[in-house]
């Protein structure tokens, strides 16, 4: 069994940001020369997320829209997350929706997709230094 | 280490059903003969999700209906992706509530599971062939 | 390859709680003696969660009240599953929304974390034992 790690370092200038991160998780799947086996893809914080669903802008402002009315950003003073003096509390609870984490099935060296499966970091919280963590189990 | 990959093919009439996978999961499992180790079930698809909750039909027509006021189905013209000429939009938010993907123990060539977990495949955009991906991992 | 498995047990009294579950998850992992690879983490059960958040009681307060709206528990009747003389329709779909698992990367021997990333396990429908399995692949 051969493991491989890799950080992907992201900063976004605005609150809030899709970026498709598909092309650095297949670099690090081939810099790890594994061929089989699992890939873990996680933000490595709590106001972030990382998911597979399609890269269209028209779905990215739905989920926008919809996470939005799921959880507010505004009033921040709703939340008691944000009494410790951050204005926060939405993000935690928008990535929960989205999620933390994805496997992926590595298979004859490539990420075993379907037709349309990009991978998404989504920030909920930028203008800071962010990363996501890949792991690769496999040989 | 082994690994063992396996396609499930699904079609179904209704836009939208729910079916209990287990048996495929475990015969696929079984197939491998793989006895220590993870199993991954994931939708090829991002308008339908795997899961793992209770096979039982009160429920699921909960969640139906809880699933279809967070993110109903129409108007379809609510939704900015379906101006690209689908009508789907729903069905990628309701997915990213259900969930992608599962990661299941395999302990002495079993699913290991707790008492009542059965692994679902929920459709919310059917009438066509979609597949669920299995990726046993292990020795 | 090597893979280890542990239950952890857990009985709150309320019907409801928060545990920081990364101490046991730690322990379980040193127990192993594995340094590379992934760490699976699922409650047992369909009415509890495990994920990844903040360790912030205000955060936990926002969580609460969050999902109570998402999913209310009462009126009981408006639920199909609670026909069944349940009562905890709504525990399966607040489950749903924090999650059934997480894959964490072990790297040198440790929980590769962001900077604050504690697992938790969150109780819908307590009073009575309930387990949650690690499992650990690697080497």
């Amino acid at each position: 069994m051969t493991s491989f790690r890799k950080e992907l370092w992201f900063e976004t200038k605005s609150r809030r940001a899709f970026i498709n991160i598909t092309p650095q998780v297949e670099a690090a799947l081939n810099e790890s020369g594994i061929k089989e086996g699992l890939c873990l893809v996680n933000t490595m914080h709590i106001s972030a997320s990382v998911f597979i669903n399609d890269d269209e802008r028209g779905l990215h402002a739905d989920f926008e829209r919809w996470l939005e009315a799921l959880a507010p950003h505004e009033p921040v003073a709703q939340y008691r997350h944000n009494d410790t003096g951050e204005d926060n509390a939405d993000a935690h609870l928008k990535r929960t929706i989205m999620g933390r984490e994805v496997v992926v099935a590595i298979t004859g060296g490539k990420l075993d997709f379907g037709p349309w499966e990009p991978i998404f970091y989504e920030e909920f919280d930028g203008g800071r230094k962010k990363r996501v963590l890949g792991k690769i189990v496999g040989e």
